[in-house]
């Protein structure tokens, strides 16, 4: 079999599969934060398109792709599957490793599957401007460039510790054409409220995550636009399972196990949701969720209804939460630094579909070193988790014939001050004490 | 037609084509810098293997690439061959362009297509160690993922401004193991006596080219590679324009323009070259190749025999120079900062077969910018020179419908301090003087 598997553009999947109907007993509703009760669709149209609150609610299995978001993506998509072989040698294993490849695109991730059809909606509908947020810079590098495609202005609220770590991620973004300021910024009532309580603030995705909404709220046709967590966000990245899939069956193989790091779960669920039929009608295919051990959302938080921002702003979601108040250790995978999960992949882990499991920050950048000096490609260290899972699902019986695959979400060319501070011995694991998450539970909405 | 035409794996060329053999009136042998009479293999085979060696001479057009080259290009190729419709839009042009996109290999340039040929005939004739130069750090990145690979060890001499400015290629090469000095550096001869002259020397690749050299010559099992300017380097790259010939093949399509940017010349020759044949039997097609104007090596050099390096330790080649003692302002675009030509594009100028411009700087980051806000992909600075010319092509006539082609070398990500520049107003246009030129001019070595 070769090295690689391709498909041609005209193979690429024409919609996207939305995996809510097929969830065994579904998901709970989102609720206003106000009333507690389940929230108003009209609300939620203050800071989305229809057509993509649409999408978040949709009863249907298949969405079709807009012929102008088929023509962006098909700039880098469809995206590659490729074989692990070398990682494979150098691991002695029998197990057949596939990485489908979403460093490829023109921000060096899987974010503007999603990014590219938020800007299209709310071009469609007439709004002039996007307002979000970015940790790691990932997202608001996506959206910057989705944005210019479609003539949208676009301002993008970044952690204020990335602002000032990752100058290069601010510079693609103002490369597009966005507005970035740091968060806590003075444009926001929000941001001006933590400034005053702390001037020195680092800032947090849940405070980027409320800038950014004020922002959408009060200003002129602005809309808010999110990078993960959201049924549409995950509904925008099955493309890439879709293709994996499709990918798969044309090498003739199927996976035994479906691996992906966890922030929000977009990436993962992209990848996941397109084989979790399979497993509905009786496949063997197992999943599995990857988190960093220092923000162990879906292997140490709570099931339960809670803010996705630090004000409190957003309608309150069901899913896994270290509570919204909860505050990371400052790793370098910042992508996974976020204190909720995607309402769908919550959903799976509830129905035992998807195992999560947390792994630290020093395995996983050896895991990293590793896939670099053998495949050749340096992962951004959110990505390096998913390797670590896929060595440990291939060396725990280096004798089974067992087929893995995982998503292959980021390059790390933009972060290898990470990778300086790894080399230099500058990082360590973090265990957190379980009485912290304690805490920042007890602080969860009372709902019921 | 589609946004973007593919090639399956196995539609991929199985061996590279040597233009040489087609060039009319052929290329003048290298030199003896000692002598000045033809160069004996034996002496070069003292820092190459046997096979580059033979692939540099090789009277033959079509030599297959072996295995396990082709296993490691299938990481990333075939690579994409996308149509500009964005851009096109933009200009309102009725030209129809085409990019192929080379920024999806694992360093984001079309340099590994040679690295990862030239750390398998080494490591197959037993060579255990490399050296080699970088000035912007594209070809150290490039080779230090190639001999990784390999098992090889890797030591870059990177130009000592750059090394100082883009501490990220640094972070890349440490990653897949290389080790890397800033040149000049203590570890040669050579460098110890440049820095005894002047011991803040920014370095130049001329000079980082004689310490590689000198490592190769006085290490034990230690080979010197080259990233551009020699016959085996081209010959390697034509993977590019052979899948892009089939890619636009298939997609009906046939280029009046190929264009591409020319620091050594091995990104635009590699594209070309495939096309050459169709012009020497009549065929219309167009070469343009792109210099900046701040290093005018084609447009205002002189076609003569010349070293390679500043200390004269290479073989003298017969190409397009401006001596090399010749300092090129420090431009951006580092990989274009070479006072020399590849023999291979300096013969196809001569024979009036490569059309050779320059452009100014300040134009190519303007088409840069344009660039990115259209099609997506934030272009190397060295790239945005075959941007601009593809513009202007496009743009001499709208309403000429003209099929170009272009090679999309390299993406900026790791080159962002160069857009900050930019945006910040602090870039300019070089006016090179031309007794400058004629200075460096007067010290090229006597031949004849």
């Amino acid at each position: 079999m070769s090295k690689k598997l391709i498909l041609r553009d005209d193979e690429m999947p024409t919609s996207w599969y939305n995996v809510v109907p097929d969830i065994p007993n579904g998901l709970r509703p989102p609720l206003d934060p106000a009333t507690l009760q389940p929230i108003a669709p009209e609300k939620l149209a203050a800071i989305f398109p229809m057509g993509l609150l649409e999408q978040e609610m949709s009863p249907e299995r298949n969405i079709p792709i807009p012929e102008e978001v088929l023509e962006v993506y098909k700039i880098w998509r469809p995206s590659p599957l490729v074989r692990a072989t070398k990682l494979e040698q150098a691991l002695g294993t029998r197990a057949k490793i596939f990485y489908k490849n979403e460093s490829v695109s023109p921000v060096g991730s899987h974010k503007p599957n999603s990014a590219v059809a938020q800007a299209f909606y709310n071009k469609r509908e007439g709004i002039k401007r996007l307002a979000t947020e970015t940790g790691a810079g990932q997202w608001g590098s996506a959206l910057a460039m989705a944005t210019c495609m479609f003539g949208l202005k676009c301002k993008v609220y970044m952690v204020r510790v990335s602002y000032n770590q990752k100058p290069y991620r601010k510079s693609i973004m103002q490369t597009y054409g966005a507005e970035i300021v740091a968060s806590p910024s003075a444009y926001t009532n929000y941001g001006r409220s933590v400034l005053e309580r702390n001037p020195d603030s680092n800032g947090s995705l849940g405070i980027a995550i409320s800038e950014a909404l004020e922002d959408a709220v009060t200003s002129e046709s602005t809309n808010y636009a999110l990078g993960s967590v959201l049924n549409h966000v995950i509904l925008h990245q099955t493309i890439v399972g879709q293709e994996a899939k499709k990918q798969m069956e044309i090498a003739g193989e199927y996976p035994d196990v479906v691996i992906g790091c966890c922030g929000g779960g977009s990436n993962y669920a992209g990848l996941a949701a397109p084989f979790v039929p399979d497993r509905l009608e009786g496949g063997k295919v197992r999943f599995v969720g990857v988190e960093p051990a220092s923000c162990p959302t879906m292997t140490a938080g709570k099931l339960a209804y809670d803010s996705g921002d630090t004000a409190g702003m957003t309608p309150l979601l069901y899913m896994h939460t270290l509570g919204h108040d909860f505050m990371p250790p400052g790793i370098h995978a910042g992508g996974l630094r976020y204190h909720g999960m995607a309402p769908i992949v919550s959903a799976l882990i509830r129905e035992n579909i998807i195992e999560p499991i947390n792994v630290h920050q020093m395995e996983c950048f050896e895991a990293a070193v590793l896939f670099a000096r053998t495949e050749g490609i340096i992962p951004a260290p959110e990505t390096s988790h998913a390797i670590r899972a896929a060595i440990i699902e291939a060396t725990r019986d280096l004798n089974e014939p067992k087929t893995i695959l995982f998503n292959f979400s980021g390059h790390g060319l933009v972060d290898m001050a990470a990778y300086d501070s790894y080399f230099a011995g500058e990082l360590h694991n973090y265990s957190l004490p379980r009485e912290e998450i304690a805490e920042s539970l007890s602080h969860l909405p009372k709902v019921e």
